[in-house]
């Protein structure tokens, strides 16, 4: 499967009735083992990324290099259509041309551009450039694009502080621009993503609403994709701080073994038999 | 902490009386985890970064530079004193150069060359190269270290294949070379570290022996460090899959709280309030 | 133009009927300025990487990964085809899978697997892998191919040490496997070229064969490359120790006008309307 | 010779009493020439490693990562102590602390960092920030330093669009922070430099002044480096033109011996002699 297939799936789930949850992955293994559970999509958020390769909290750290290397990671091992968090895109609107790029080059099949100011402090991370701005971006980012089967998303945190009706304004310059879908971040209700959904009319993904406002109720209004993505590194934290104290305080490592992956799941996620093939095949 | 800080608390294990055995750490968050455990010393095993970069089994896929990238990644947020699993080298003595150049520059504390033959089959993966050969690389390994407090240990796989007196002679050869400690793969049982480090006179570090052989027999006979690496990638596997299933099947995020790491442990992982604290001294 | 445009121009090259010579080029600018004079194919030597990225000589020191990023840096600002040296698939058949995975990726529109021992040696670099084991290589390449139209070259450096025949048994065993071309080091005569044409029935590389050999007698024998490719590094180097060396003791900068390129010519190069044009229409 | 050794040669000079001009170097190569020449310091500009990376015009196109991994190039073969143009430190005052540390570990000597606009525009490039929020980025960069030698520069493009009272006011507050010299661009007269460098006490880097201004006159005025860096691209790319030119029209490749660096050139610039010596010592 390459790049173009995997976009035209994405470009499949956006234009049917469902709204699916990705999964969040971090890195190939995640990817592998999101694909072996029967994930489609896989959405790689900057904040992950900046956890696992820096180890530190999401304040626009992240080089674009940094981004773009680990999606080509994740691509290249990985069936999943990938949805990227390409951040504010990393700069003016010539970086954003420069981060989808870098980011349809690595293998993504969607990525978001946000509306947010490029400050990194927390207290400003609701502060908007303006839509004048924002809609140069998004042109911008069409322009940059070489495959068109590539989804470019306009994401808008506007409603964290502003109304439904400046939303709206906002959120139809963007849907103007020929943008595949908009993400809202910051819904609250259905009447908000109804409204929305009414106005721009394209699909909608949608950054972790809250957890009361059903699915198909979701769905119904557009929405398609819902990010739900902190849990898996979460996980793989505990895990690993659990396996690490039984060690560290001379526990078994056989002890271990109800809580960790068997060999063979490992040999599968690691597609050793189809290396072991081509070793065989091809190895003098 | 700076590097050689960090070697010298390295060295000072190896030339102590107990028997340690670091953790497996393969990338920034997994270290921090570690870190927060106790650990003082991680183990970069190429294995793990192979699984972890290219999602391939170990077969010498991965190239020096991710190696190098990997560490660096690491050691740039890390405390511990980092072993780092060098393989043959890369290639012939003058590639072994550039392994000890880049390792030491990512911030290596300690790193391994061994004398397997560099084939990347399952089959070969015991044919070693000649003593003559393996003499020159670490010679050149040490002629490369320009900080004298990085540790280059001869690393060798003689016991998997060879009788322990073929193995003496081949680790007293690499110990002449001037390395600061031998590391065997293959151990079976206490006869024979004891006559090896009798004949070699250095540390001795072991690449998983059998867990009945006990820790504090090991370290009487010269044993510093015993590695013990696959589980917590393992772990983290097992736990990924968890989530993932609970999620795939509609399950509720929130009912994997007591499965995943808090935020408050995961804030404390990343230095959030140091790069708070940073932000509200720096940024205008 | 996207890299398969590319790959299907070199095809059409090694389907024609004349013998060319590719622009060495090293990166992005000498890339802009071979294009500006009106090349349309590339070559990319692991030599002149290799000086370039490492100041070293060509002793296989280079990693995958940077000669990757390297032809990765050319072909995204590069409407050259670029003809890419593989060495020797940097190890075994399945280090040879993934060279092809890596420089297809980047954007190679053809790449090389020379028959020579990965030794790194000067004295050694004569010596050759068995015909069966680069059969295996070979046929490991062109399955790991994605892109049909990426040309897999199979590189023989025969003529260096063996006779005629033997090297035209090797040179039919690699065009047995399907390879695109052959590529032929240390051709000395025009009946060399003439029976290894007339065995393998496929278009002919050469690599600075003797100067005497007329071009069109090449052509009219099935060669349809010749690299000429050390020249381009060597000019850059003799102009920055000119120019050094005017600095260096004083001269001014303006008296070396007529020895460099005009700040007119240097925006020519670096696309500079272009984005200044994308300035105008995208960035507030 | 190791990084701190190169940091406290650059210091050296800064304390001295002469106004010395880097070489402008962009790779490897490049500083190996600068260094037969007898260059002791070498200047990587934003805008050079732009275009030598990226093909692009300086409009902070570059990603800090790109940058860092081109002076770690540079650093790793070269002993010039090396000035680092950080730009306006890739963003925030948290980017910049990223930024000090990257381009430490990458091996500079001493960096600057500038208090324009983070917008890559080229109307806007002499908007600049607020002097608060340059003297939070320069405390950041202070305190991110590892290495007490590594020389942190505060950069000002204030006297391209400002008085000279102005202009002093700013250096003054960037001076209290700590940094080590204070880098100006756009100077004009004498009397400028004189009267900044009698109010902020601390040495002068400038770049490009007007060459009407004599060195001996600058280095009277605490003017201790003076920049002069586009001639070596430019003079590169005029030899690749002539080159590429020669060989595309048919000319012989012999024909340019006398404006080609020779063979002995070649190999002495590649340290060839070094490498075959440790082939011959290390490689069995």
């Amino acid at each position: 499967m390459n790049h173009t297939e995997q976009r035209k799936k994405l470009r499949a789930i956006f234009a049917g009735t469902k709204c699916l949850s990705p999964a969040g992955v971090v890195g190939p293994l995640s990817a592998r083992v999101a694909e072996a559970v029967g994930y489609e999509v896989g959405m790689i958020a900057g904040s992950e990324v900046s956890h696992e390769t820096l180890a530190a909290p999401d304040l626009l750290l992240l080089t674009l290099t940094e981004l773009a290397t680990q999606v080509r990671r994740i691509a290249r091992v990985s069936k999943l259509s990938l949805l990227v968090d390409g951040d504010d895109g990393y700069g003016n609107a010539l970086n954003v041309m420069r981060t989808v790029q870098e980011l349809e080059h690595a293998g993504a099949s969607g990525l978001t551009i946000e509306d947010t100011q490029r400050k990194g402090t927390l207290e400003g991370e609701d502060e908007l450039v303006s839509v004048e701005e924002m809609v140069g971006k998004l042109r911008a980012a069409l322009r940059a694009r070489q495959d068109p089967s590539l989804m470019i998303i306009g994401r808008t945190a506007a409603l964290r502080t502003m109304d439904t009706e400046t939303t709206i304004v906002r959120a139809k310059a963007f849907a103007a621009t020929g943008v595949d879908a908009i993400m809202l971040r910051g819904l609250q209700t259905l009447e908000q993503i109804e409204a929305i959904h009414a106005a721009v009319k394209l699909p909608i993904m949608l950054g972790m609403p809250p957890e009361s406002l059903k699915r198909e109720d979701l769905a119904a209004r557009g929405a398609r994709i819902k990010m739900q993505n902190h849990e898996p590194v979460a996980a793989m934290v505990k895990a690993l701080h659990d396996t690490y104290t039984h060690l560290f305080n001379g526990g078994a490592p056989a002890d271990l073994r109800a809580k960790i992956a068997s060999a063979q799941q490992m040999a599968a996620l690691l597609n050793s038999d189809s290396y072991q093939n081509s070793r065989r095949e091809y190895v003098r």
